[in-house]
C-alpha cells in the first residue's frame, strides 16, 4: 500500500457558485489552523453556474481531528447547497483493476504503485482470461480469474460485484475487453475508468486502430474516461496522441498507441486518486 | 514569386511495385549524370502494393536538358505501368488562395511566402467577403471579391473558375467557408487543399469547436486534406494538436486552434509545392 | 488598443507564507462584494515558504471604486508583510516593442494584437535599422529608427529611455540583437522581456541554431525571459521545442526555431499582461 | 529472444558521397531478386560530402545466400571506398544492460523486450547493485551483481569485460551510475548507450533535476547518446521533454523525468537494434 502524506488533508467542494463560499471555507481552515498547502478553483459561469474547489491543507493531528472537522465543514457548506468531504491523505483509495490480455495499462500500473507514484491500494486484480496471473501475483497482488464467456455475462458481473461491492472505491479497466452493463455500473457504486485506444470522440467503438490506419490519420490517441452507459461517451478525464506516418502498419498504430494507452490512463488514475477530478455534467474538472 | 533552387529536378514515380523500379530510375540518373541529392520511397505492400517515390536530383544545366529527361523517363517507367514527371525546382507551383473573414490562416501562408518559407507563386486571393482586401494588397498581390450568397453560388463558383482555371496549379481554402459543388472540383482540374478546423474525423462539418467544448476533450486540433466530394472526408495531409483545459471557453479554443490551423494548413501547402505529397485512395503518403 | 474584459480587476499578492492570508483575502473580497471568476495560488514551501495568490473579481461599477479597493487591499495586507495590487483588468498595459531587422516575433505580437489575442496597447516599436518601418505602420503603430552602432550604445540607450520612460509598462525585445546594458535596465524601469532562440541553459549566447547543428540535438526550442544583467540568465517565463532530424540544416533549424520563438514570445506576453507572471529570485511562477 | 522478421536483409552503407553509389547498390540488389522493402539514404553534403543509406531487402532462402550476398557487396562497394555490411534481420543482436538501483529504464527494457517489441536477445543485465535481481529474473534473464565500490573501478571493469567481450553486440546503460573508463570503451569493442537525465546540452553531469530545479526551466527532457570518453558528449541518438512547472518539487521532476527516459532510452535502442543508427563525427542520422 502506498500511503500519501500524513497530515495532509483533501477537501473538495462542489455545487451552485454563490459569492462567499471562498471567505467561508477558508475561515473553516483558518478557524482550525490548518495551513493551505495548495488551492484550486473554478466556476464554469461567475453568474449562476457551478463551483469546484480543491484544497489540500496540513494540519497537525489530522487523524484526530477528522470527525470534528467533517462535521464543521458539513455545517459550512449546508447553507450554500454546496457538497464537499474532507479526507486523510494518507489513507489511499482502495482500487481494483479489471484486464483481459494486453498486460500494458495493467502493468504500468502496478510498476507505478510499487514504485510509489501511484497513491492507492490495489486489493485485487481480475481479470477475463488467466494470461496475466503470473504478472500480477509478482507483485504480491492477488490475482483473481473470472471467465466471462457467451451468456455467462450476467454470472461473471454478478462474481465481480461479490468480490468488489464494500472493498474498493475506485474500478479501473485496463484494457478490459469486455461491456458492463448499465446495471452493473449501478451496483459496484464506485466511479469506473476506462481507457479508450483513440482519440475520442474519433473512432468510437471496437478497432479504433485499425479505423485510423483506414482513414490516414497522422496522430493517433488514447482517452481515459468515467465509464457510463454509453459506450465511449462518459466524461474524458485525458487524452494524449502520439505522431504517425504512413509507413506505419495497423500493428505499429497498435503498438505505438499502447504507450500512450499505459502513460495516459496512469495520469488519469494519479488524478483520480489525488482527487483532482470532479465530474459535471458529461465533463470533467481537472485540477 | 519565390524561386525555389536553381539546376535542381524533382522526380516522383507512383504506381504498381515490381523488382527492379530502383534500379531502373536509378539507371536514368546515373546516365544522365544527375546527383541524388535526397530520396524517398515506400511501398504500401512489397508483394503487389503500390509504390511511390520521390528523388531530388541536382543536374548543371537542367533547363536546357528538361525535355530530353522528360522524355527519357517516360521511355524509362513505360514498362513498369508508372506515372511519374520531372519537374525544375526553381519554378514555384502557381497557389490560388481563397479566404472569407478569417485572416490568420490567409496571412500566415503570405507572411511566409513573403519570407521565403513557401516556394510558390501567388497570383490572386479571392473572398466572399471584402473584408481582408487591404491586408492581401499589401503584400503586392491582387485580391479579387467574388460574393457568393444564396442561390449565387454556381455564379459565384462560375467567376472563380474563369478566374483560376489555366492560371493555378493548386488552390488552397484558408478558412473558405463555402463547401464547393463536385462541379467545381472537376473543372478546377487542380488539387484543393483545405483546413478543417478540428482533429479529424472528429467534429466533422459544421462549429468544431463549440462540439469540442461540449465534449469535454482535453486536446482541440486541425486537419489540412484534400478536398472531394465528400466533405470532410478527403485524404489528410498534416495534422495536429493542442492541449486545452475546461477552464478554455469555446472561444478560448477558436483562438488556441488558430495557431494549430495555420500551423498545419503552411505545412500541408509546404509539402504539397515540394512535391513530397502523394494521393493513394484515400490516404496521402508524405515524404 | 484592446481592452480587457469590463468590471474586472485583478488582485495579485506576493510575500512571506503565513496561515490566515487565504481567509483575509477572501474576507476582502467579500466585504467589496466582488465575485470571485479565478484565484490561482500557490507556495513554494508551507512552512517558512513565500506565497503567490492571483484573483480575478467581478466588481460592477469597478472604475469608481478603485481607489477606496487598494486603500482596504494595502490595510489587510499590511499585517502579513506581503506586497500586492489590484488593477482594472479593461486598462491594458502599454507595451513597447525593440525589433532589429528580424520580422517574424514583432509581426506576430502585432498580428495577435490587432486581432484582439494581446490585452495590451503599443505605444511605439523601436528598431536599430529601418527595414521593418513600412510592416509596422500598416499596423497604425509608430515606428522610430534608433540606430546603434559601435561606440552609439550609451548614446542609442539614452535616445531609447527618453523615449519609453513614463511612457510604458513593459518592455518587449522581439529578436532585438543587442545587448541591453546594466544601467539601462535600473532606469527603464519596467520589466523587459527577451526570446532567446533556443531552449536555456542549452546554447547560451550567439548563433544557438548553429551551435544545435553541432551539437546534432533532436529538439531546438526557443525561451522567453525577463532580462537581467546576466545574458540569458534571467527568469524563465516560457519555453517550447520542436522537433528536428539529422536532414535539417542549419537555416532549416533558424527558420523551424523561428516558429517556436514567436509562439513562446507570445505567450509570454499574453501572460505578462494578465498579470499571471510572478518573479521569485531567478523563477517565474506562471498561473 | 525475440527474432526479427525471416529472409529479410538490412544493408547498410557508410562513405564518401559520389555518384552512381545508389545505381550500383540498385543494380546489386536487382542481380540477386532480392524486393526492396525500404529505403532511405542521406547525403550531409552533395558536393563532396558523406553518404548514408540503409534498404531493407526481401530475399527468400536469405540464410543461405547470405555469404554469397556479403562477398559481392564487398565487391560493389570497394571501387567507391564505402564501407558496408549486410545482415540477416531475424538474427537478432546481443545486448547487455548495465544498471544500478533505478528500475524504470531497465524493466522498460525488458518488458519490451518480452512483448516481442525489440529485436534483440538479453544475454545479461549486470549491476553494481543486487535490488534489481529478482526483478530481471523474473524474465527469465541471468543478472550478474559486479560491485563497485572505491578503489574497485579497474577491478569491476575487468570483471564485466570478462562477462561481455565476445558475447554482446550492444552494451546499454539504464541508468548505471558508474562513469566508464576509456580503457573500458576501447576493450568492450561495441557500441555503449546511455541515458542522461537531461536535455543534453543542457545540465551535463551530476543532478540534472536539481539543477533544473534551480534554473526553473519549463520542460525537462531526457537524452540518448552513444558513450564516449568525454562524459555526456557522445553523439545523440534521441531526445525528448515533458512540460513541467513551479509547482513540481525536484521529486516530482525526477519523477516525471522517469518517464521520458524510460521512452527515450528505449526509442533509441529499438533503433539501434534496427541498424537505423549511423555515427558520423559527434552525430547520429537516424532513419
Amino acid at each position: 500500500m502506498t500511503a500519501g502524506p500524513q497530515d495532509q488533508a483533501c477537501l473538495v467542494v462542489q455545487g451552485p457558485d454563490r459569492p462567499g463560499i471562498v471567505a467561508a471555507v477558508s475561515a473553516f481552515v483558518a478557524r482550525h489552523h490548518g495551513n493551505i498547502v495548495s488551492l484550486d478553483q473554478y466556476s464554469d459561469d461567475p453568474e449562476g453556474g457551478e463551483f469546484f474547489q480543491r484544497l489540500v491543507l496540513h494540519h497537525p493531528g489530522l487523524r484526530a481531528a477528522l470527525p470534528e472537522l467533517q462535521a464543521d465543514l458539513a455545517e459550512t457548506l449546508e447553507p450554500f447547497g454546496l457538497q464537499g468531504r474532507i479526507t486523510d491523505l494518507s489513507v489511499p483509495p482502495r482500487m481494483a483493476v479489471l484486464a483481459s490480455t494486453s498486460a500494458h495499462c495493467l502493468l504500468d500500473l502496478l510498476w507505478r504503485h510499487r514504485g510509489g507514484e501511484l497513491p492507492v491500494s490495489v486489493p485485487m486484480v481480475i481479470s477475463n482470461h488467466p494470461d496475466l496471473a503470473d504478472d500480477v501475483r509478482t507483485f504480491g497482488i492477488p490475482f483473481v480469474h473470472v471467465p466471462s464467456q457467451g451468456a455467462d455475462k450476467a454470472a461473471a458481473e454478478a462474481e465481480i460485484l461479490r468480490l468488489l461491492v464494500g472493498n474498493v472505491d475506485v474500478v479501473v479497466l485496463a484494457r478490459y475487453m469486455q461491456i458492463l452493463s448499465g446495471d452493473f455500473l449501478q451496483k459496484i457504486g464506485v466511479p469506473v475508468i476506462n481507457i479508450h485506444h483513440s482519440f475520442l470522440p474519433a473512432f468510437i467503438g471496437a478497432a479504433p486502430y485499425r479505423k485510423a490506419k483506414e482513414r490516414g490519420v497522422k496522430l493517433i490517441g488514447a482517452t481515459a474516461h468515467y465509464v457510463t452507459e454509453d459506450l465511449d461517451e462518459g466524461p474524458i478525464i485525458e487524452q494524449d496522441v502520439v505522431r504517425v506516418t504512413h509507413a506505419d502498419s495497423a500493428a505499429d498504430l497498435q503498438r505505438r498507441g499502447a504507450d500512450v494507452e499505459r502513460a495516459v490512463l496512469s495520469r488519469a488514475v494519479l488524478w483520480h486518486a489525488q482527487q483532482r477530478v470532479f465530474r459535471s455534467g458529461n465533463h470533467c474538472i481537472v485540477f
